[in-house]
């Protein structure tokens, strides 16, 4: 039998279609709903909708859910719809009529969006955190390996020397220049959707700027459609951060797998790291790397369903803006996950040492040769011709022991102090301070 | 017959397929080729591998190339490779070997990347350009309309009063709120790829920020596999720009093409800007906006085309970067026409007036009258009540005149000049005449 | 403290990491797990491995075990890896030895692959009968208000007379169409890939036309790289298939919440199937459709998930494959239910009478006019010049009420028959009599 | 001075940003929008809109032009709007006010969409074409390189024995299976849509039956929304066909670029195949295979880009859908030439003997040895511990020259006849002929 030719049940069927994941995504919106009822409290008091003894009573209130959010004591209770339902009846089963009060001057639509943006906010100082520690260990894997040489490849072809310090360094540094994306995305959320009701705006005198600056946001969404349509260009923004920094983890993991395989055996991890087989000891699958590879790429696939879930809409809020969510809160939790792993994982990485020494890789040191006798005066016509007959007559055999580049960002300079600046400077946009100051504020 | 049987011709098809859109592209590339062939010959100089008297050559040689480029005499004669090479092969054919000696501490890699990046960096600038226009027209627009009350939808459906000053300001607030992605972008376009070679540096002592200055950048990237890299993740970062953009613009064309249908009739263009029918005097097809909508379309599933070059692939230049240009070349064009053509259709938009005025729309107020109620002293509840008692009763009879909404970004209170302020800020970041002044010295 | 500092819990995080949605996901192959051990065994007992003996046990125990599947009273005990151990230990635990015997001539490759093409072969059927459900209605509803005409629109713009029995029936029939796609997901997973192992085949004489025929496939995967490939190429064929339907209920959904809008007003459905509001009566929200939009969306960017997850990737198993699961499987419940929840809605669609005997629309008869003044006799340009001026001198009153279209597939001719024609056939392509009976015989 | 300051020359910015690339397109759809005029001549005569008279002239007409196109002799003439204009105006020309009355029972939209149809009737064709050429090609390297063993992989570990001739069948069989998605495509583009006008059907007693017989289609989108809707839904579906085999020629050019590392080795072509240089002798990059893995990645983004024109779209035409035709054609062609190239690559392809007899290979063989016990009767777990120990003591010494794998679609038993079969199967479902038929006897 159909649904359809079910006479009862049908509206329970539409009910589970329509609310899809957002019992559990609320849980994760709690304590922001409650921060954004606090800072919207303080201002219908300041504009006169509310009683300084009723702001009083709701700010007591309100600190308790949050504290119960903290421990792990709230739930959503059944039949009750949603995270702003549970919030306002606990309230108004607590204390009365007063918990109904909350509800003036604003619509769902701007508590939905000014909860996300706090969520996104910390969800992006988490990212930022992971990040860093993931930064530092590639840091200081640079400086331990800096001496390790091993081969450059274009085009997946031997081409001529690296190093392990370079390797590790550039992922380094992308990870730093990967931060400007994600300060975009916190620039976004960082704006006070708060105020702009359903999208059109309210005939209350709200002070907009009140709530800006009780939620610690940098500034508002001025104008209220606007507001209303930064739902889905904020997902937008921050899903294009979250795949640019996934960039990144994809190309590490794609290396690690193809240097773990034997043909190239450059570097290894521990057994109880990657999975083998006793009949098979020639087999360490780097499964965790696969998996973050896997992972960053269904990152990157998120810009897409937000663009589909968004393009072709009209102005104004559209029920689809719901499963943006669903695209976005999963996520943001693989992210961290992959960076989180990669950081454990690398912890325990070995390298393989004078791996250029084999004369299998010798013809990579043939620019270099070429270039030793420029710098040593020979014209670079003659130099070229030299060590190309060298190589001919293959009796070419340069120096495979070391390699002296000098120059910034080269193998023998490999500005992890500069860097490490980079890194510094980026995290230095983001105003996380701000945020705690104003939240340790409303809950003091 | 076949391509595999053909026994001559072969390689021309090899040719064909590898060198695709190429010559196209490069010349859009040239000026920008040889500003980075300026900033290295002087390099070079003071690294003592190019004599002042063999600079003093080159730099004339490629100024007269530069100025040849500017005035549309520049081509790639047939058979030269592509831009690099017609340009040493000028510099050769004009001033001898010294054209030649161009090309030591550089690859074809880290040459073709600072092209790309300068070529970007201007191209993000036009962009910029061209959204101030636009931005400065849907501010006059908005204040123009600020009293031209319209119905705001949510669901698609009728839900609270609105106004066109609204409507246009939500534009110009995106567009200056689109801008901190372009931003991430020239950040990642503002960087010094030079240097890096062939991904992995050079045994030269290379003075990297001496390029770095000479061509305006405001920093390197230091480690040579990640200016690799950045092949890619700069172009990735644009897609996102764009994308970006184009979010917005298509929301805006989505409005324009829902507008002038017959069932809302809220705007019109004049005849000659749509598509018409003597025999079917109701049809007015807003052609333009329906391809702004397309277009705007192509461009976000650009991000998507470039993940699927990039994903999966291990470290080091692969060719299939060469490809990105396809994505990115004409995304870029198609978003400056899209930008320029909505500010060209939306100066002769006309808006109809005292829309609110028909009773078809008197439910849009009801929640004004509640608010209205409430504001003068009758408790919610029952201000509540009572409309929806009027309503019931069919004798609710709110003023569909005008509205009292005050507050910071409401129909009564647009904060264009914050949204300017937003803008002028946003447009300050890019340092475009560190850029100029770099040029300007490199050609004078 | 982060991951990497923790001296323990280390190993239990990098499970949590590998094993993701795994446990969830297996659940749903049990059953199928089991339907393929039953066909191995037989194979097995076939060339010798197993006696006689042995594969009465053990299909015996596998019977059993489908059972308790069958009664939700299988789970995977904690500390077992998945089903496929789960159901290893269960044998062992209940019938000795015998139980590991039954893994001899294939991996775990082979064995989740031929799950996974059960599986989809079961879910295909699934959309395909709620694909049919539908179908059914819709050709309901096209019979039912053939005669309802409605305005049809190009560019948004009003165009022609067109009819809801039409409106109906291209959906209808678009369904029929879409089923090609699903039918090329069918024929890739309804070949076998048991028999190729880890993707390299076996030493052993395994006998892969038995399991063929066992399990009711129409062919088998020959090459066993090829099979190992079909992992990823199936799961991109069945998302093009998931996609093609979505495409189809998105349109559909794009319509019902237009044509909603009350300035249309062309539809309505039941209070307790819409949001509204007691103060805001003018509204209906039509979150199902909506959120069938928006989920079709979400399909429709599987595809670029899919192929983000394969591209680049070269032969052999990526553990990365076992992420195609977090893909496909939620898609695929969220297509059925979008295609349930269609089929709910529609039953109770309300369509308004009389359209277009509005003078509004009056235009939108000009095209007739002429028709009818031509077929009548009139040259066309005089039919064209007449019609234009009556137009132009606003004394065009054409009748609004009835339309002699009557060609095939007009609004006087919907060819229904036809149509059910057409999915008849596309439906009877699918062998799931085959399965059934091949299911029957070993289960039996 | 921006677009929208300059008085004059606004209205050539709009043609142009209207038009686009349609000139390009235009002219590799007349043939067929002549062929799809010669069928709907003969059905207004039959119906009685022409006389024979007026067909006779029409068709010689019609013909003429057809040939011109034939012989590259025809073009647009400057000022004539499009393909349809410029047959319209020859006809005109030429033989009077007869061939204006061609575009009876007609409208731009279903002509547009018949002559897509078509053209994408032949384009599948071509691609099916150079299917089958690579097809046999690698049918053949596989017979030839049966005997010649490489090493099989799984998570980019060595993991079993393969051999070339497994190898190159895989991708014979991928392609053969790929023929599924592309026959779904030719389905879609070989249903009539002619009769359908601007998407609402006429009031012409319009014979689509006839037409549909004419042009040798196998069927007609009877409902003419759907047909409408067909637009758009064809090219989606044409572009999962590109996309899925695009997916094997990309695992195909990943393999190459991986086996050509010097690490691997396995292949090699000749060195005017590949680009080298004279002092890094070891190098000899893949460019061909490098650009067929990256246009084929360009190819697989053109599902999110139609995707992404298509939805949350109403029904009826919109001139977005113009744009389809910029991403369909383009990947056409790069389909067609990555096919080609392939071929032309694989032709020449060098595969290295006796890759797995260096001992370095030896443990691929452990599972081999235990099964070769196990099939000798000694017990699984017992041969399993015997070559367990063997490798522990480093005295495993498998014979690494032959192996024994029987079973359908091993290394020793290729298949190919029955993938010749499959493959052969999947062609005839495309009835050309059909087609050829019909063209030769409107055209003869």
């Amino acid at each position: 039998m159909k649904l359809w030719q079910k006479a009862t049940g049908s509206k329970k069927e539409v009910e589970q279609f329509t609310i899809g994941r957002d019992p559990e995504f609320d849980l994760i919106l709690a304590p922001f709903d409650v921060l954004g009822s606090m800072a919207h409290a303080h201002m219908l008091t300041k504009i006169g909708l509310l009683t300084a003894e009723d702001n009083k009573i709701l700010q007591q209130g309100l600190k308790e859910i949050y504290h119960e959010i903290e421990q792990g004591k709230f739930s959503i209770a059944p039949g009750v719809e949603d995270v702003h339902s549970q919030v306002e009846f606990l309230l108004t089963e607590r204390y009365g009529e007063v918990g109904k009060k909350l509800h003036s001057g604003r619509s769902r639509n701007d508590q939905v969006l000014v909860d996300l943006k706090l969520f996104y906010r910390s969800a992006i100082r988490d990212i930022a955190e992971e990040a860093q520690i993931l930064f530092d260990l590639l840091i200081e894997l640079s400086e331990k390996h800096k001496n390790d040489l091993m081969p450059g490849y274009t085009h997946t072809q031997l081409a001529m020397p690296s190093s392990f310090g370079l390797w590790f360094g550039s992922f380094a540094e992308g990870l730093a220049e990967d931060m400007g994306l994600l300060k975009s995305a916190f620039d976004l959320s960082n704006k006070n959707p708060l105020g702009s009701a359903a999208g059109y705006g309210s005939s209350f005198p709200l002070d907009r700027t009140l709530t800006t600056e009780l939620l610690g946001f940098s500034d508002l969404h001025h104008n209220v459609i606007n507001a209303q349509n930064s739902r889905g260009k904020t997902e937008r923004t921050l899903a294009f951060a979250l795949a640019g920094i996934s960039g990144t983890l994809n190309k590490l993991a794609t290396d690690v797998c193809l240097f773990m395989n034997q043909h190239f055996a450059f570097i290894s991890f521990p057994d109880d790291l990657t999975t083998g087989s006793s009949i098979m000891p020639h087999k360490k699958n780097p499964d965790v790397f696969e998996l973050i590879r896997a992972k960053t790429n269904q990152i990157q696939a998120v810009p897409t369903a937000v663009s589909l879930l968004l393009t072709n809409m009209s102005t104004g809020y559209h029920r689809d803006m719901q499963l943006l969510k669903e695209e976005i809160f999963p996520a943001i939790e693989k992210l961290k996950s992959c960076l989180s792993m990669s950081t454990f994982m690398l912890q325990s990485i070995k390298v393989r040492q004078n791996i250029l020494l084999d004369s299998f890789y010798k013809h990579l040191f043939s620019v270099e040769a070429v270039n030793e006798l420029v710098l040593s005066g020979v014209p670079f016509r003659d130099a070229y011709k030299q060590v190309g007959m060298e190589i001919e007559a293959d009796n070419f055999a340069p120096n495979q022991n070391s390699l002296s580049h000098t120059h910034e960002g080269s193998i023998g300079n490999l500005c992890l102090v500069e860097i490490q600046g980079k890194m510094k400077k980026a995290n230095a946009e983001f105003d996380f301070q701000k945020i705690d100051a104003a939240y340790q504020k409303l809950i003091k």
